[in-house]
């Protein structure tokens, strides 16, 4: 099997998710595990009653404009704007460095990795320079910084919203109407439903069609246009989850701050904190079956995300007075 | 709206499907019409039950693992030969004209139209002559052809098996091990689970590598591994619906020859008729609600699916001596 390309990239150590990895090395059956690895709301939208039909026919015209129609109303999109929806913000990402002429991209960092990687394989050039393109992650995976419109300077920029919904105040998505721009948007995060995959490239009208060319036709399933839309419309779900979130934020901020990490950053679905030997940290919350994220080029800082029940709670509390 | 990007080329008149635009039309409910426009088995292959998390958590390696084993499996790809799940065949298809420099391409034609599209959109040349690269739909749609061997040669080939797996001795899986090969694979049409979005490429391991990092990280949806892995695996299931489709597509040449047509390909999901005036049998067909499709290309050809219910099988029947 060594030839097959599997999920490329899904290296548990240069990603969150791998719980199979951690379950190699460290024991424990799966359902043992709390997996705080990922960024993913850990109570997601509920899924609603699927129609009949979504799992065999082509994906429908109609389905497909209802969720555009959804999308566009959430996250306000400007009329100017273009939308396509994808299988995962993943399959954009991967396709957006080819929709223009390779040149040199800036990426502030230490960001998502997937945009360095995209942008290589297309044949850019990374600089720490201002380039041609720029890659905004906003708010940053891991730290959580925010992004403002004028730093968003270049002729072609990509503003990752992956974690923006938990904030919609800080979405740049009024630039999704300039020419050379593109905002990705995804329910896998803030929804809970990475499982489902589906993503949204909004904004400049010439390079969304060309990444709907390199998509292809029916790129998104039947099942994802439907729970996709009934996650978009559910306004109230979406405030609801907004106040969870960010009360759970400050509970794991508590926490973590009483067993002596520092707090250094993040969003309302996971927090970074500085700790003087991460690993060690890494390594002793694995043993009891608490997964978190490290990060290759750090060895201070851990990403802890949010348990989903009293239980996981009870259990990181716990895990954490041993630790520290 | 008009700035969205859509579900790139769904364009009803040059696909099956398009049962809205059709309503549109002829008007009807969605359940008053019989859509035989496609070849998607009918009596699609029964879901499983899914398993916990696969919505809601990043689909894991070991369900893909598992998948690749079951596809390996089914469709006897050769050891050396790698292989990629996507999210559908199209996906694929868009992708792997990308995958090597551009130059001229030979389709042999009339034949499913993204492949031409797909290789003019990364800047190919289309020919009638031998050429660098090739493209063969094994069995063809919608005349049915067989491909040999023999006829696979070019540096760069594409062997698009979408309805192969209704007749596996007519698969040229065999090449797949070959340099410069890729085999395309999926579930949409003869599991009859095309809204479930799941394609597969086998072949050259330097391709199917390339086509991977295009395709990015977690392509494939949790449902998909699950309901493609389970589909995949029965192969009892697969050898009785051969039995059936064989049968039904007997019955439906004699239907369809009684009315006066000529039956001059297919394959046993879909049949092709010859027409004095297709156009008019397709619109006395869709004015009792019975979609059938049409080629821009040909007055004459009418490409007609399976019915799925004695109900339909009625229907069609009066329909076409209606008609005839």
């Amino acid at each position: 099997m060594s030839l097959d390309a599997g999920q490329p990239h899904s290296d548990p150590a240069d990603h969150g998710g791998g719980l199979d990895a951690a379950r190699r090395r460290f024991g424990g059956a799966r359902a043992d595990w709390i997996d705080l690895s990922t960024g993913i709301n850990p109570l997601p939208f509920p899924l609603p009653d699927l129609p009949a039909g979504c799992w065999t026919a082509l994906p429908d015209q109609g389905a497909y404009d209802d969720l555009l129609a959804a999308a566009r109303q959430v996250w306000r999109v400007p009329d100017a704007a273009a939308i396509v929806a994808a299988p995962g913000t993943s399959a954009l990402i991967a396709q957006l460095p080819g929709t223009v002429p390779a040149g040199r991209v800036r990426i502030p960092g230490p960001t998502y990795n997937e945009h360095a990687r995209a942008f290589a394989a297309h044949g850019w050039t990374q600089t720490a320079d201002a380039a041609e393109a720029l890659v905004l992650v906003n708010p940053n995976n891991p730290d959580g910084r925010v992004w403002t419109s004028a730093e968003a300077d270049a002729g072609f920029v990509v503003i990752d919203e992956s974690f923006a919904d938990v904030a919609p105040e800080v979405s740049l998505i009024g630039l999704a109407s300039r020419p050379g721009t593109v905002v990705l948007k995804g329910v896998g995060k803030f929804w809970g439903l990475a499982g489902l995959r589906l993503g949204f490239a909004l904004g400049d009208p010439v390079l969304i069609r060309r990444l709907s060319v390199l998509l292809g036709p029916w790129a998104v399933s039947g099942p994802a246009l439907a729970v996709g839309a009934a996650a978009l419309r559910d306004h109230a779900w979406a405030a609801q989850a907004r106040v969870r979130l960010s009360r759970d934020a400050a509970r794991l901020d508590a926490l973590l701050t009483a067993a002596g990490a520092e707090v250094v950053g993040g969003t309302d679905l996971f927090r970074l904190v500085r700790l003087s030997n991460a690993p060690l940290w890494h390594t002793a919350l694995a043993r009891r079956h608490i997964w978190t994220r490290l990060f290759p080029y750090s060895a201070h800082w851990l990403r802890v995300g949010l348990p989903g029940s009293e239980a996981q709670w009870t259990r990181l509390a716990k895990a954490l007075r041993d630790v520290s």
